[in-house]
């Protein structure tokens, strides 16, 4: 580790004394497991600060701009891009004890701090009959600042959008410390630059958040999900497109390529389709009142009917359970193709997607490695997991290349390098193919408006950062899943 | 008018060059009309830029960066506010002739040029059986730059939402006039800043718009319309509340105060219900298939029962054009109350709404004039127009004191001051009462990263404008209507 500045150890020592030991961690356990995310690439930094109060945020940012002390803010660390690891050092600012939660009900609004659970607050607003759609995975975990920071996704994009479309009203800091509020507890604004949507999807780099105010929506009635296999990667996401145009409007639609289908079917033992094997998935999951979901069923159904080779409808909550079971064990199944994966979440333009899967199998092969995708196709956002061994070197050497190929492939098809990760330091090399010189110029140049210091999160975004340079920590963190292994006939 | 400097003058005389005077007019009355927005104050400036495509943009943004000549960018000019005035002088850049339209029919999505007028995206639109839901009262006149640029909402908002939402991607230019853009054919991103949203609402300060890329949902199959009236203005904003935390989801939901209803029934001489007089009233609409709208008509008529006096249902399109007769006809009415209008377009939240029905009781009653209210209740945009007669210098003060008392209640009921037309030059003097000293310096240093010479529409949003100073032209545009008479009995 680089030997820290003075002025940096000073500021260190009056932020210990500002806001005491029980709130400042020089060293121990809990210092380390802040020191990366989900990542896993471990960085030495000088203090963990625990928050308490909105009041500890602020005092930690005009410390920290003063003395020009980096500040790492983190949630759960979920993040898959190394977005939340102290990488230049200095102070980790831990919002995940500020996570109260309440629910407006009567203006279907929820208000949070930073560190709330994302399942938390859905399962809040559930108990007022009102709903908060999006899902990312590691949603019993993530906290909503963290989705507010890389603008979390999930499936129900599909119909409902993403973090931000939910996110009315931000409340925090400047990386100065001063107090800002973007929004408040209403539903439109044109007063001044809307500075709320540029901090979401910042990644901590322009601002603390610690208040938000989130839209809800009254809860779906009900239920319909309808799994639909097809002959063909190619069939199955041109099908997507005909659900789309037909005006369905399916709150869930997520694709399991031919590859995944293989980790759930051959190697978790999830068949679905008597006498079909290794055929892709649309798993379509609609929501809303009664009558309007019998008419979605009855078109979904003629279109599955039409284009599929073989559907299966839910018509209990244990059969529905049942459709998913593919989904879910596909993803800890593909560890026996390598212990280590590339989850990557590119974007492609409905009408490349079809180019799209005839480039993946290409990439594989040329690559030699195994990359099943699924994910939401309604938006295009594909997960494209490049599963490698670690140990191997080579391996590694062809998983970064193939890495690099996809991001290139994307770009030419129209789409762009992330849907919903965020770029932290793993897409910080594929920046300059998504953006040119001036958007890159234009960007830099809002960072260094807000925070002259260069304080927050820095080393994130905009300076290519090599992450097979670094080997990451060996440690189970608690949405880690338990790889499935081959079951040996 | 101020002396020109040379520089600028020089600049002007390359700008004819590079151009040629079919796109560069140095006088006329394209020039003169170029001059003011919908707010009809005039300032001087030296050249109308009429653009026919991107790289006359580029050339203009060059030059103008180079010499340091103010650009003032327009589209048809329906601004409330002023943002349209070329208040420093320099050079107009009108997009109103870039006005293509391509609708992207499996896609659902539109790619316009800015000056394509709203009412044409959304013909085009629905000829493909797509559907464009923002619509600014201005629609067939205004221009998507425009509506971008302050990022207009409109009736349908209720459901909706506003240009925001329907915005996936910008092209354009910076002010330094590098070419950029944000985000692309798709519906998802986290690859940098999102500068889209930032440019969104930025007035015309921050870039220039080339292009947008437009997200258009299917068609709603039917509509259906009901006309609700009740006992007082508080009574039918408490049942604005009841009907959407029930869960119903209308299109529309407009109020129309008492003065209003006044103005559409007593001036205007449309009565819509027998037997009641001067009864506030919601006009609120549905769309979506039949099994859908069949519930939400059973709800809303249940709810009209309860909570109304009389309400009417349109089963034909003759009688839906009916039941929009007073809202249609209450605007023009209200010039019986004076010659000039002050359309303001505060925000307040929806547990408020009561407490600012008493205050424009009281308003109206301190300042002695009439300020007929009504809006996008479903969001809590209320048109409040303050009503005076020009030529009467003390009219005039008492407006400028009742819009100051507006003001400061809306902000002090945790509201904000604009919520679709923006602040230009009109709310200028309000700025500082919805956003803190922290607020405005972060959104100055945005201003200054991206456009370092300040060329780009300077004078709005930041700086105090007294609008009440300058005269306005007598001039008729082509959205003004003509006032509705009192009709003699």
């Amino acid at each position: 580790m680089a030997r820290i500045p003075k002025k940096r150890q000073q500021a260190t020592e009056k932020l210990l004394e500002l806001l005491g030991p029980r709130k400042v961690k020089l060293e121990g356990n809990e210092k380390y497991m802040a020191s990366f995310d989900s990542m896993k690439l471990s960085f030495p930094y000088e203090a963990l600060v625990v928050a308490r109060s909105e009041k500890d945020v602020g005092a930690t940012l005009k410390l920290a701009n003063e003395f020009g002390v980096p500040v790492t803010t983190r949630g759960a660390g979920t993040s898959l891009t190394g977005s939340a690891s102290p990488i230049k050092g200095g102070w980790v600012l831990d919002l995940s004890k500020m996570n109260s939660v309440k629910i407006l009900k009567t203006k279907s609004m929820a208000v949070v701090q930073p560190g709330a659970i994302v399942s938390d607050i859905q399962a809040a607003a559930d108990s007022e009959g009102l709903f908060y759609p999006p899902d990312p995975s590691s949603l019993k975990y993530c906290t909503i600042g963290g989705n507010i920071a890389c603008n979390a996704g999930g499936m129900r994009c599909a119909k409902y959008g993403v973090t931000r479309d939910f996110v009315l009203a931000l409340e925090g800091f400047l990386p100065t410390g001063e107090k800002v509020s973007w929004g408040g507890e209403y539903k439109k604004f044109a007063t001044g630059y809307n500075v709320r949507d540029l901090w979401i999807g910042s990644e901590g780099t322009l601002g603390v958040v610690t208040k938000a105010v989130l839209r809800l929506l009254p809860k779906p009635e009900k239920k319909w999900t309808i799994l639909v296999a097809f002959d063909s990667d190619i069939k199955a996401l041109e099908a997507v497109q005909k659900l789309l145009f037909a005006g369905q409007n399916p709150a869930i639609l997520e694709f399991l390529d031919t590859n995944s289908v293989y980790c759930a079917e051959e190697v978790a033992g999830v068949k679905l389709f008597k006498g079909l094997s290794l055929k892709p998935l649309l798993l379509v999951e609609f929501d809303g009142n009664g009558s309007q979901l019998r008419e979605d069923k009855k078109k979904a159904i003629a279109w599955a009917t039409e284009l599929g080779l073989a559907y299966r409808e839910a018509k209990t909550e244990k059969e529905t359970e049942t459709l998913w079971s593919a989904r879910r064990a596909c993803s800890p199944a593909m560890f026996s193709m390598g212990d280590s994966k590339i989850n990557e979440d590119i974007v492609v333009p409905l009408e490349s997607q079809a180019k799209f899967a005839r480039f993946l199998k290409q990439m594989q092969k040329k690559w030699k490695l195994n990359a099943p995708t699924f994910g939401h196709a309604a938006d295009g956002n594909f997960h494209v997991n490049i599963m490698y061994t670690r140990s191997d070197a080579d391996e590694c050497r062809r998983a970064k290349g193939a890495v690099l190929d996809l991001m290139k492939k994307v770009v030419a098809l129209g789409g762009t390098i992330s849907g919903e990760h965020g770029i932290g330091l793993a897409k910080t090399p594929f920046m300059n193919f998504a953006r040119n010189e001036a958007e890159m110029g234009a960007m830099r140049a809002i960072k260094k408006a807000l925070d002259p210091k260069r304080i927050l999160n820095p080393g994130k975004i905009f300076t290519p950062y090599e992450v097979w340079d670094k080997k990451p920590e060996v440690v189970k963190l608690p949405w880690d899943k338990k790889p499935i292994a081959k079951k040996e006939a």
